[in-house]
């Protein structure tokens, strides 16, 4: 059953969001949203056992192929994504022919990439089935393979025929990756939305323990917040930069660490505290504002502290290669309470080094 | 000297072409459409000790990188295109660099494919050396390289910051390359303007001399049409696959040679008197406009039949596997008169065999 569908209304492309329980197979939904006579099924061999057969039954009027890659962020490659291409191309696969992401951000990152470049561009649809994804990576079109120079480096941007978010599919996943997924959801709370915000403070506990109506409640708010800054900005040349709020500290840690070592939402936790320190220390938030969020990120059981091994030292050489690093100024998204966050780009090594 | 500018109004990006001589190191023209202070030229090892010191000069400005590829159609892969990113990620370019594209189609392809995804896509310039990449591949934003099972099969729509077409890059280009642009010159006519078609016709000799004048006026002429066309439709989802005219079966010698053996125009202008000749065949045009299309190439000395070693049932085979296939129809572009051309999509294989 679909309890939300929330619109994404693009200056040239609109899509649904569709959020709901037991939908991802739901066949009529599915072919709402295709509209050749082939499709691709790209997943991974964790996620395959459980759901592909379901989602192949559902697809069945169609020339139905399927790619199965390794489960990991570390997977997320060139190589990988050429695997994609070429079953496409081995296939006989059309300009029509409907790529379908069932997977976390990994396999929506690089499936829609794939579907950016094959043929110059076939129609894709995600099945985003780690909250990641469901809250974060899935909508915006924003999609990318990992580079050694650098995550994310190789994409385009690329919009959806559809998100399909099944609150089934959370099920299955490790309490480790699910409460990384929360950190995603706290940040989008942290941008825009302070009542939203403090509706997380009072629900963790049923956010935790994977309650459904919370747990829908939440995702589609935290859509709605990226929806809203989407729309605004499609291409990040502006107000889009703030969902990186904590990324730039998040990104970095993953780099520093290396792929797979520490999950996404795992940095961001940590990326987040040390954007609220560092907005703190910039007197442009309050002492309560910042113990605040430190405080809710432990009670959603997040790191909120840099892994031993990690200077951060290394961590702002790290950032200096980052992509949002903008003509050599150092630029970051910062608080100026709960709710509102801000792009600065006067951000000096030294302000870096006091935290 | 500047002496003609097309400015292209597409919906979300206009540029302008400018047609010229001795205009692709004009430092002010290129600073114009650059707006960061990173530029990585992408250029082959033929072009190179012709222009890549001027062009060097007028950037002295900014970070200069280069990167230079073997000369040909061959090199158009998937490993040059990550020989480009790589070094845009080795040297930090920025989300602001531009890739300052000088060569043929190749290059441009190759070049605009790699601006579109390094970093979710940097601006980029088109230097089209070669006459056939200045009347067709580098206007319209169709980026790509070739893949083992078809050319130009993997790719993005990206549309360049301006297109600089010197005439004075023409002085340097063999013969054969040269003749093989005027194919696309023809086709151009053919689609959309008899008046032309008879200019050409009236002026085959200045053309096939490189008469400064003419050519200029046979490169704006062409570059109008094209740009008429993909105004229209920038995706190709409907008049755009009128410049596929002659292209069906062009691709498909491609294919059935191996690349490089034919260069494309020659290809296409064998693949425009096929498209006659089926139009003939399908009474939609006269003996003496089709007369009239082999003349006209012969008199430009181009190929007009088949290679030898080719025949038509493998020619038609090639072509079912060729993109512009759709729900398993195949589609063409053909003649309804010299300057008039539709897409039909009832194309059996019994009317292909009996030409």
């Amino acid at each position: 059953m679909i309890t939300y569908t929330i619109p994404v209304d693009l200056a040239h492309h609109a899509y649904p969001v569709y959020i709901g329980e037991g939908i991802y197979h739901n066949d009529s939904l599915l072919k709402k949203h295709i509209h050749g006579t082939q499709v691709l099924i790209l997943s991974n061999n964790t996620l395959a056992p459980l759901y592909l057969e379901k989602l192949q039954q559902a697809l069945s009027d169609f020339q139905c192929d399927v790619v199965l890659l390794p489960d990991g962020e570390q997977h997320k490659n060139l190589q990988n994504w050429e695997t994609v291409i070429n079953t496409l191309a081995e296939k006989h696969h059309h300009r029509d022919s409907t790529l379908v992401n069932l997977g976390g951000g990994v396999i929506g990152d690089m499936g829609g990439f794939a579907a950016g470049c094959y043929q110059r561009g076939i129609p894709f649809i995600q099945i985003p089935t780690t909250l990641l994804a469901q809250v974060d990576a899935s909508i915006g079109g924003k999609t990318a393979i990992n580079h050694p120079a650098g995550k994310n480096l190789v994409g385009v941007f690329n919009q959806p025929q559809c998100v399909i978010i099944d609150t089934l599919c959370l099920k299955t996943l490790p309490e480790r990756e699910f409460r990384a997924g929360l950190a995603e959801i706290v940040k989008a709370a942290l941008i825009l939305d302070g009542t939203f915000f403090e509706w997380i403070e009072k629900n963790y506990q049923a956010l935790l323990t994977r309650q459904k109506e919370e747990l829908s409640f939440a995702i589609a708010s935290a859509c709605t917040i990226k929806k809203d800054i989407v729309t605004q900005d499609e291409k990040e040349s502006g107000v889009r930069m703030l969902l990186n709020l904590g990324h730039t500290f998040g990104h970095a840690i993953e780099n520093s660490l290396g792929y797979g070592k520490w999950l996404h939402g795992e940095a961001v936790a940590v990326g987040l505290v040390l954007a609220s320190r560092l907005s703190l220390k910039r007197q442009q938030t309050t002492a309560s504002d910042h113990n605040r969020i430190e405080a809710l990120l432990k009670n959603l059981e997040l790191p909120t502290q840099l892994p031993q091994n990690l200077s951060l030292n290394t961590l702002i050489e790290h950032m200096k290669m980052d992509k949002k690093v903008k003509r050599g100024k150092m630029r970051f998204v910062l608080l100026n309470a709960i709710g509102s966050a801000s792009l600065f780009d006067d951000i000096t090594d030294d302000a870096l080094e006091q935290l």
